[in-house]
């Protein structure tokens, strides 16, 4: 088993062991990609085609709580999830990866609605690995922890830490060295608005949408080389501390992968009709001269990306608008 | 100047003749994009960057009537269009490539909307084309007649047909090998069904919008070879009259095409929230067992494409829509 070899490699003579602590807890913020995960290089071990970078929303995320309780039972918010469901299945079948043998419950409370676009996969994940760590008391580093991460959902890989994350692709077969790093910089004045369309789950999984995307559509060849390009630039922004030119980079680069999901077959399309009213009015908020740009995941939400001094303006035009300032008290 | 040059080509010694009718009148048909015109090697003489391929929709379109009069007047379904206008512009402009010196006045009667995205000004140049052939007692060929629509506006070319027609991107500089030509083949129970999102004109012109799409869409690249294989499925689709064909073809060409303009910078997008819903309410009919597809060319409104046996089930969904049948009477 590819995924339980990697683990091994990494836990080394830790694998097996029973947990030390009888529960532990962990919480890991959510992360949107301003230059997007949009393609696998091997499913198994969520590989990607491309790096990817992305911002994590702070206050927004994950807490997983872990009890060694000899019972195998998970709730989410407080409500029971059934074991045999999709996300029951693949939370267990992650759990063991890592000891087989071990019933533990989970208690994972997420302040971010779950599989609508907002990576909650990402900071679920990634507060898993962290509270795994803390219960077999492994003492990993968190490189480690973002590839044991990346093993459950790839861009969790990129959760474990604040600010702006860079995903490196990596390109050994066994993924050792695909695993996410913080970037320095910090940006104060930055924030990040979220415009929630729907809480529901998506029609789509991304991992099917991506995969759909790599085999089918005309256009995937030039992703890779869209993302290289994106990538610079969008480290050169975050350097010199261009708005517009960040603003710019990431919602082409979001555009382009839904471009990429649209001239797919079959075609879908993450937008409702209300992401695309908000996505116009954001076009024109910019002609009328607001510095405003967004990014949208594989959901209907649109993310909003502007600097502190425009809020007071966008929230007149989006009065629902969530904002997260991913920098405060830093 | 490069338009009245291949003008002057083509009229040879009838160039600079004066009308032999006091007025003339000719009819085209409006066409829709199967496989999409998106992007010219030659602005000034609209040459493609790639072949298309289209079908015409029978009743649809443009009445041109000339009339000798001395005077320099528009009508636009009797209504007096000013000769500043961008309309009144285009279309002075391109008589006067024919005869500089002679005032015409024209009264142009379409039944569909202009500039929004149904083809106006393809079954408009065409129509302009016919009509001056009669004024001046040209007796061109339809081939001329389709290099002389084509260099008012690209897609014109292909609405001296009806039934499906071919626009051959030709490779000579002066576009002389650029023309349109119609395939045999005849579908009777094929259905276009058109559902007009907006009547308003569009906000971007194609011109524009492809311009954009050539000069900084990153996928733009692989749009040629997309064409190519697009081509080959539809007339494969035509002569063996396979609908999924057909439709899976030119709904996945016309995506690629909305990809490429939403993947340009400034980003746009020609759909309404409308188009978005009747989209996915498409590919939930489809889901449910119902072979119908989609079009959608530079503004709001689709052009499903279906079998008339499947009219009845749609027309419960899409109540509004028109249907046109591009054979019928063949």
């Amino acid at each position: 088993m590819k995924k339980q070899d990697i683990i091994k490699a990494i836990l080394g003579n830790r694998y097996g062991k029973s947990p030390v602590l009888p529960s532990a807890t962990a919480f890991a913020s959510t992360n949107i990609a301003l230059c997007k995960y949009w393609g696998k290089r091997d499913a198994e071990l969520n590989l990607p085609i491309t790096p990817s970078l992305s911002i994590s929303l702070e206050q927004k995320g994950t807490t997983t709580e872990i009890q060694v309780n000899g019972l195998n039972r998970i709730t989410v918010n407080g409500q029971p999830i059934e074991n045999r469901s999709s996300f029951g299945k693949r939370l267990f079948e992650y759990v063991s990866l890592f000891d087989p043998n071990e019933p533990l419950s989970f208690h994972i409370q997420s302040n971010i609605p779950i599989g609508a676009g907002l990576a909650s996969s990402a900071s679920g994940f990634a507060s898993l690995a962290l509270a795994l760590n803390q219960l077999y008391n492994w003492r990993l580093t968190l490189k480690e922890l973002s590839i044991l991460a990346r093993i459950g959902s790839g861009s969790a890989c990129r959760s474990l830490w604040q600010g702006f994350v860079e995903w490196e692709a990596g390109s050994n077969p066994d993924g050792m060295d695909s695993f996410a790093k913080p970037l320095p910089q910090i940006w104060p004045d930055l924030c990040i608005g979220v415009l929630m369309h729907s809480h529901a789950e998506k029609k789509l999984s991304s991992r099917e949408a991506m995969n759909r995307s790599v085999k089918t559509s005309p256009f995937y060849s030039s992703w890779p080389s869209k993302v290289a390009h994106d990538l610079i630039q969008i480290k050169q922004a975050i350097q010199s501390k261009d708005l517009p030119l960040l603003g710019q980079i990431a919602e082409s680069n979001a555009l382009a992968m839904h471009a990429l999901v649209q001239s797919s077959w079959p075609p879908f399309s993450y937008s409702l009709p209300q992401t695309l009213e908000a996505m116009q009015k954001i076009w024109s908020l910019r002609q009328e001269g607001l510095e405003v740009y967004f990014t949208q995941d594989a959901g209907p939400n649109l993310k909003l990306i502007f600097m502190e001094q425009t809020l007071t303006p966008l929230l007149q035009v989006f009065p629902h608008m969530e904002v997260i300032r991913p920098f405060v008290g830093k």
